[in-house]
C-alpha cells in the first residue's frame, strides 16, 4: 500500500487541534495555513469553531468529507480508539505524535501491541507514534510540531533533499542544516517507533518519488534489512543518493542507543560491508551531511576519486595533499603534456604536476587562468578539480571559472578561505562552494567515492544482484538431492550439525576444491594409510560433537610412517574421550601434510538485520588483535570478492610481502564466491560456514580446505549431496 | 641574541618605500600609520619626501637616529649590499621580503649563502628572506606585507594567540581565521627561508614572550630539533599551548611539501612521537586550530579526558557519544549518587547516565537545570561538560549554566545547533561556544588530550628532563672502560660495528639481562658445549661482518646432542663463508632455546631532525604489514616506556589475550629504559641499537635478548666494557 496519504495528502485533520501555535495540536495548523498549503484542512476539537482560518470541527465523526490522512495531537492512552474512529470513516492513515508507547516501560509495549493489531487488522497506515510527524516541502504539507519551520528560512522552489531520520531532534537539526545551506527539501520525516511504517518503508516510497534525489538520514536501528536491501538498490538504479548517520557505531554509542530507544544498534562491522555494498554514503555528523547533499545536488557532473587540486600556495598544496589522501581520495601526476601547458604560464617557484601552484600572481591573468582550467576540465588522468583560494584572489577567478564549468561537465570544487563576493555566482554557475578546508574535505571524501563506485558499477545492484536472481533460496542441495556413499567416507549423518567430511563434501558440491578424504576407524587403518600415503600427515578427530578439536586433543600434525600413526590414532581417541566422553567419533581423518602462502578464515553467517554475510581474515590469532576482518552481503561476484579480499590489510602477506611468493588470489576469491553460494543455497537450515584455515597456496596452486564446519539449527537429518571432488586434491 | 628588534622594534625603517598601499613597500607603512604604531617610522627611498604621513629619507645613511629594525622591500640581488649598510649605519636586525634565494634554483641558493655568511660575520638578525614579514599586534609594529590585516577586523584589547608559519599563506589565512573567531593576537610571524633565524628560534622567543599563551605554527620542516624540543620544554613548564599543522603527512605530501620549498618532511612517525611526547597539539586544519585556540583561551578552567555529555535529545547523545569515543576522550557511567540526584528531575524517558537526556521539558525549569550543571561541576568521575541544545533551548539554559561557570573550575563547553542569542554572553562568562557538532569534536579531542598529558605530568618536559640531566652526553663506557676478557669471549673488537658477542655485553652494563655467552670456535667445542648443557640449543655464527644471519645461513635452532652441535657447527661455518667468503667469523655462539610469551623488536637510532629515538615492535612480519611501531624521544623513564609499550595494538599478546599468559612487562619496560641509556651514553658514536628479538617471558620471568646488534660511525677501535651477566640467565 502507497504511503501516498501519509507523504503527499491532499487533505488533512487535525485531532486535538489547537488555536495555541506553540502546542503540537496548533503549531502544523499555523504552518498550513501561513505556507498556503492547498489542499482541506479540517482541526477537529470541540472547543473551537475555528482555528488558524479553517473552520474547526467536534468530532472526526462531523468532517464533510474523509481527509487523506488524520494527525493526532492527542495522549498515547486514547490513540487506538480515536484510530478505530477514523477508520470509521473511512481515513486510511494517521500519524500519532504521542509517547508513551514502546519505548516507555511495559505498559507503553501493550499499548503499542495495540495500536500496531488494529493497523495489522484495519490496514491502515500509521506513523509514528512517538514521532514529530512529517513535512511535505513541495506541496506545504506540514504534519509536523518541528519548530525549525518557523526560523529556517522556506525555500521559494521545488525540493530535492528529503530528510529522514528516527530521532524529531535530529530531524529538525538536520533540516535546519540544509535550509541554512540554501538546499530546498522535498520530504521532512521523522519515523518515530515506526511501529507500523519503518525507515526502510519510507525509503522504498522515497525511491520512487520524482521529486526526491537525495536522502540524508538517521538511523539508531534499520527493523526490515531486506526491505533496506532493496531501497537501496533502487536507489542505486536511479543515481540517487543515500546519506546515512548510524548511531551507536562505538560500544558505549550502542549502549546510549539502547537506553534511549531499546534499539540494538547491531553488528557495526556489517553495517559498515552493508552500507559499502549497497554505495550508502555514512556520515559522521550533521555539517557534513549537508555539504553532501549539496555536492550531490551536483550528482549530474562527472567525477571520481582523482583531484586535481589547484592553490595559489605550495604549503596549502601540500596540506590539501595530505588531507585528501587520509580521506582515501588519489592525487595523479599530471600528465607531462599537461604539465607543460602549464609551466608556460606559471613561474618556476610554482608547481605544475598535482597539487598546482599557480602562485598569487597568475590571478591577475585572466586568459591564461582558463588556459589552466580548461586542460584540468578535459585531461584524462582527473576526476575532480579542487581550488583553494583566499577569497579576493578567488573573485579574480571566478568569470574564468565559471566559463569552463559551463563549458565542460566534470566537477569543480572551490575552498574559498575567505569572503569571495563571487561565492552565490559560483555556485549559481554550478560550482560546489566550502569555506571551509576541513568541511571540503569531509564531504568530498565520502561524495567521490560514492562517484566512483557508481561509475565501477561495482555496487550490489549492478551485478551481483543478477547472481541473487539467478540463485535459488530454497535449500535443494541441503534437502533434494539423494546422498551417494563415497569412497572412504561411509559415516551415517546425524543432521546439522554435521560433521567435517559432511561438510566438505557439501562444500565440493560447489565447487571447492576438496581432496579425497581418507578416515581410520582404527589404528590398523591408519597405519595401513600412512605407509599407502608415504608423506608427514596430518590426523584430525571426525566428530560432529567436538567443535574444538583442537582443543579436545584431536589433532596431531607431522606424522611419519605406520606405527606413529597407529599410536596417534590412540592417543587421539583417547585424548578426545576423556576431554568429552559421550562425543560420538565417526573416526580419524589423515591427511598429507600441506604447505601455502597463507592461511584464511572464510566464513558465512546470517545477521539478524541484514541476512546473509560473508566473512574473510586471515587466520591467527593475529588478524584478531588488528581486528582485520572483512565482511560483504551475500551473493558476492568474483570482483567482488577480490576487492574484498584486497581490502584486508594482510592482504600483502598474499600479494609477494618481502619477496615471498605471491599467492593463489584467483582461486581464494572463488572460493569465497562459492562459499557464498553454498551457504543461500543452504538457507533457512544453515546458519554457519566456516572455513578455518583455508590454505592459501601459490598463484596457480589453488587452494585447500583443511578444516571444514557447517552449523545448521534444525535437527531433521539432512542428506549431504556428495560431488566430484575439487579441482585441486 | 634577542629577537626583540624584530619582533618589538621600537622603530621602523622601510627600504624600498612605496606610497602605494597595494605594493610590499607601502603596505606595512600604511598599517603602521593607519593603526597608530608609537615608534618612529622611517621610509627609505630617494623618490618621495613624505609617504603616509612620514617624512621619507633618500637613503638609510640619513636616518636621523638608528632604528631597531629594517624592513627591506627591494630585490634578492641588493639585498645583501644594502644590509652591509643597513649594518654599517648600526642596524642590528632586518626583515628581508624578496623571494628568488634558497628556493629557487642555484643562482638564488648562491645569494643565500652569501645572506647568511654575512649574517654569521655581523651577527645581524635578518628575518626571510621570502617571507611576507612580522607584525606585533601589541604595538601595532607591522612589517608584514599582508592583505589580511586590512580586512580582518583590528582587534581593541592585548593580544595572547601568536601566529608562526613557515608560509605567508597560511599565516594569514590564519590570522583571519583567529580573528574571525574574535581571538586577539600578539604576534604575526612568517619565517620564510630561515636564512638565520628558523621556526624553532621564534618558539624560543614565544616562550618567553609575556604576552603570547597560544601559538598557532605551520612547519614544513624544522631546522633545528634540538632548539625545537627545548622550546616545546618551555611551553610545557609555562602552561602554554603550542599548536602544529605539519605539512608532509602522507608520502604524496611530502613530496608536494619538498617541491614546494625543497623542505623535507622528515620521518612523520618521528614527528608524530615527538610532537606526542612534547604535548604539542597536531593540528589537521585551520578551522581547528582557531577552535584549538578558542578553548586554549580557557586553559586556567580544569579539563581533562573524562567528559559528561548532556544532550535534551537521546539521539544527540547517542552521535555525540560515538565521535567523543572515536576521538579518543572517555565517557564514565555517572556514580549512582549522580545518576539518582539526577532522576529527581529528568523523566522516565530521559537519561541519567552518561551521556545525560534531560529531555526537552526540563529546559523550562531553570531550579533543576542549574541543579544538573552543579553536580556535573563538581562529580569527581568527570574533567570538562559538554552541553549539546538547539538555540532556543541553551537561550533558556543560559543563566543558570553562567552562574555554575562562574562558580566552579571545571571546564564547560557548549553546542549551539541553531542560532542562540546568548551566545556571547556564555562565551564572556568563560563557556566555550561551538556551533558545529563537527568542529567541537575534532578540537575538544587534541585539545583535552593535552590537558590530561599536563595534568598528569607525563610530557617530556617532567620527568625525563631529569634523568637526561644525569646523563652524561660522553661515549664513556665505550671510550673510557678498561676491556676484560670474559669467561668464554676472547674476539679481539676491530672496533664498531662490533660482533653480538661484545653487543650483548655493552648492553649488559646498562641492565639488560645477558646470559653467559658460550662461543664455540671448534665443531669439538660446539659437541663439548651441547654435552653440558644438555637442552635444545640455538646456534648462530658470530661475526661482525655479517648483518643478515638467518640468510647467510648461519642460525640453526633446536640442536640436540654432542654429534649434532658439532654437524651444525660445521654447516652454519660453510654456509656463511659461501654467502660472503671474506666475513671474518668469530666463531658460533651456543645456547639453550628458550620461550617466552612474545619477542620483541626494541631498537635506538638518531633521527636527523629529533635526535635519539627509541623504538619498539612485535617481532616479525605481521607488525610489519599492519605498521604496529611506537617511537619516543629519548631518554625515557619508566613509565613513559610502559605508555609506549602499551599503545602497541600487539600489547593485547601481552596482556593475556584469550587466556594466554600475561607478560613480564615491567621488565620489558626496564629493558626499554637500558636501551635507551645504552644508546645516549654511546653517543656520537653509536648509530644504531637493535634488539631483535627481546624474548619477553610470563610475568616475573624477565626477559632475555635473543639477538643484538650495534651499529656505530667510527672505524676506530672501541673498547667493549665487560660487566657481570645480567640478573636471568
Amino acid at each position: 500500500m502507497s504511503l501516498e496519504p501519509l507523504l503527499n495528502p491532499r487533505s488533512i485533520a487535525m485531532i486535538g487541534a489547537s488555536d495555541n501555535a506553540g502546542r503540537i495540536g496548533g503549531m502544523p495548523l499555523e504552518l498550513l495555513s501561513r505556507f498556503g498549503y492547498a489542499g482541506d484542512v479540517y482541526p477537529v476539537n470541540p472547543k473551537y469553531t475555528e482555528v488558524f482560518g479553517y473552520r474547526c470541527y467536534a468530532q472526526v465523526e462531523d468532517l464533510p468529507a474523509v481527509p487523506d490522512l488524520a494527525v493526532l495531537a492527542i495522549g498515547a492512552r486514547d490513540v487506538t480508539a480515536m484510530l478505530r474512529r477514523c477508520h470509521a470513516v473511512g481515513i486510511r492513515a494517521a500519524v500519532v505524535y504521542a509517547a508513551g508507547f514502546a519505548e516507555e516501560g511495559e505498559a507503553g509495549a501493550q499499548l503499542q501491541q495495540e495500536l500496531e493489531q488494529f493497523c495489522a487488522q484495519s490496514g491502515m497506515q500509521v506513523a509514528g507514534p512517538n514521532c514529530m510527524g512529517l513535512a511535505n516541502l513541495n506541496t506545504r504539507a506540514f504534519t509536523a510540531f518541528a519548530a525549525i519551520f518557523k526560523t529556517a528560512s522556506m525555500q521559494s522552489g521545488q525540493g530535492c533533499v528529503s530528510v529522514l531520520t528516527q530521532s524529531g531532534n535530529v530531524c529538525s537539526a538536520l533540516y535546519g542544516l540544509v535550509r541554512a545551506h540554501d538546499l530546498p527539501v522535498s520530504h521532512f520525516i521523522n519515523t518515530g517507533n515506526e511501529a507500523t511504517v519503518d525507515f526502510a518503508r519510507y525509503l522504498e516510497y522515497l525511491a520512487e518519488d520524482p521529486q526526491t534525489e537525495i536522502v540524508l538520514g538517521y538511523v539508531e536501528q534499520i527493523r526490515d534489512g531486506r526491505r533496506f536491501i532493496e531501497a537501496c538498490r533502487r536507489f542505486q538504479a536511479q543515481g540517487k543518493v543515500l546519506v546515512v548517520l548510524k548511531a551507536g557505531v562505538t560500544e558505549k554509542g550502542a549502549v546510549a542507543v539502547q537506553s534511549h530507544t531499546s534499539a540494538l544498534a547491531g553488528d557495526q562491522q556489517i553495517y559498515d560491508a552493508a552500507f559499502r555494498d549497497l554505495n550508502v554514503i555514512a556520515a559522521d555528523d550533521f555539517a557534513q551531511m549537508a555539504n553532501i547533499a549539496m555536492l550531490a545536488g551536483l550528482a549530474h557532473r562527472t567525477a571520481g576519486e582523482r583531484i586535481g587540486v589547484v592553490t595559489m600556495s605550495g604549503a596549502l598544496g601540500a596540506i590539501l595533499t595530505d588531507r585528501f589522501i587520509q580521506a582515501g581520495l588519489q592525487l595523479p601526476d599530471l600528465p607531462d603534456d599537461v604539465q607543460a601547458q602549464l609551466r608556460q604560464g606559471v613561474p618556476s617557484y610554482g608547481m605544475v604536476s598535482n597539487p598546482v601552484d599557480v602562485t598569487g600572481n597568475i590571478v591577475n591573468d585572466p586568459q591564461f587562468i582558463t588556459q589552466v582550467l580548461q586542460a584540468l576540465a578535459v585531461t584524462p588522468a582527473l576526476d575532480v578539480v579542487v581550488i583553494n583560494a583566499p577569497g579576493y584572489m578567488l573573485d579574480r577567478m571566478a568569470q574564468p571559472l565559471i566559463d569552463v564549468v559551463r563549458e565542460y561537465p566534470r566537477l569543480f570544487v572551490a575552498i574559498d578561505t575567505g569572503n569571495a563576493n563571487s561565492r552565490q555566482r559560483l555556485r549559481e554557475a554550478g560550482v560546489a562552494v566550502f569555506d571551509d578546508l576541513g568541511h571540503a574535505v569531509r564531504a568530498l571524501g565520502p561524495f567521490l567515492t560514492w562517484q566512483a563506485r557508481r561509475a565501477q558499477g561495482t555496487g550490489f545492484a549492478e551485478d551481483a544482484s543478477q547472481d541473487r536472481a539467478g540463485l535459488d533460496p530454497k535449500p535443494h542441495s541441503l534437502q533434494n538431492e539423494p546422498r551417494v556413499a563415497g569412497d572412504d567416507v561411509c559415516i551415517t549423518v546425524p543432521g546439522l550439525p554435521c560433521h567435517e567430511g559432511d561438510a566438505r563434501r557439501y562444500l565440493a558440491g560447489f565447487g571447492l576444491p576438496d581432496r579425497k578424504v581418507h578416515i581410520a576407524r582404527s589404528s590398523q587403518d591408519a597405519a595401513a594409510l600412512a605407509e599407502r600415503l608415504g608423506v608427514p600427515l596430518a590426523m584430525k578427530v571426525v566428530s560432529a560433537d567436538l567443535a574444538h578439536k583442537t582443543e579436545a586433543g584431536g589433532v596431531l600434525l607431522d606424522i611419519v610412517g605406520g606405527q606413529s600413526a597407529a599410536r596417534a590414532y590412540d592417543r587421539i581417541l583417547d585424548n578426545c574421550r576423556s576431554y568429552q566422553p559421550q562425543a560420538s567419533i565417526a573416526g580419524v581423518m589423515v591427511s598429507p601434510m600441506q604447505q601455502g602462502v597463507a592461511e584464511l578464515l572464510v566464513g558465512a553467517t546470517r545477521d539478524p538485520v541484514f541476512g546473509p554475510v560473508l566473512t574473510v581474515a586471515l587466520g591467527g590469532i593475529m588478524t584478531e588483535i588488528y581486528r582485520d576482518t572483512a565482511h560483504a552481503l551475500l551473493p558476492i561476484t568474483h570482483s567482488q570478492a577480490l576487492q574484498l579480499l584486497r581490502s584486508l590489510k594482510a592482504f600483502a602477506l598474499l600479494d609477494g610481502f618481502r619477496g615471498r611468493p605471491r599467492a593463489d588470489v584467483d582461486a581464494t576469491a572463488q572460493a569465497m564466491v562459492a562459499v557464498g553460494q553454498a551457504f543461500l543455497a543452504g538457507q533457512p537450515i544453515l546458519e554457519q560456514i566456516e572455513i578455518n584455515p583455508l590454505l592459501v597456496r601459490e598463484a596457480g596452486q589453488g587452494v585447500a580446505m583443511l578444516d571444514a564446519l557447517l552449523i545448521g539449527g534444525t535437527p531433521a537429518p539432512v542428506p549431504i549431496p556428495v560431488q566430484p571432488s575439487g579441482v585441486q586434491a
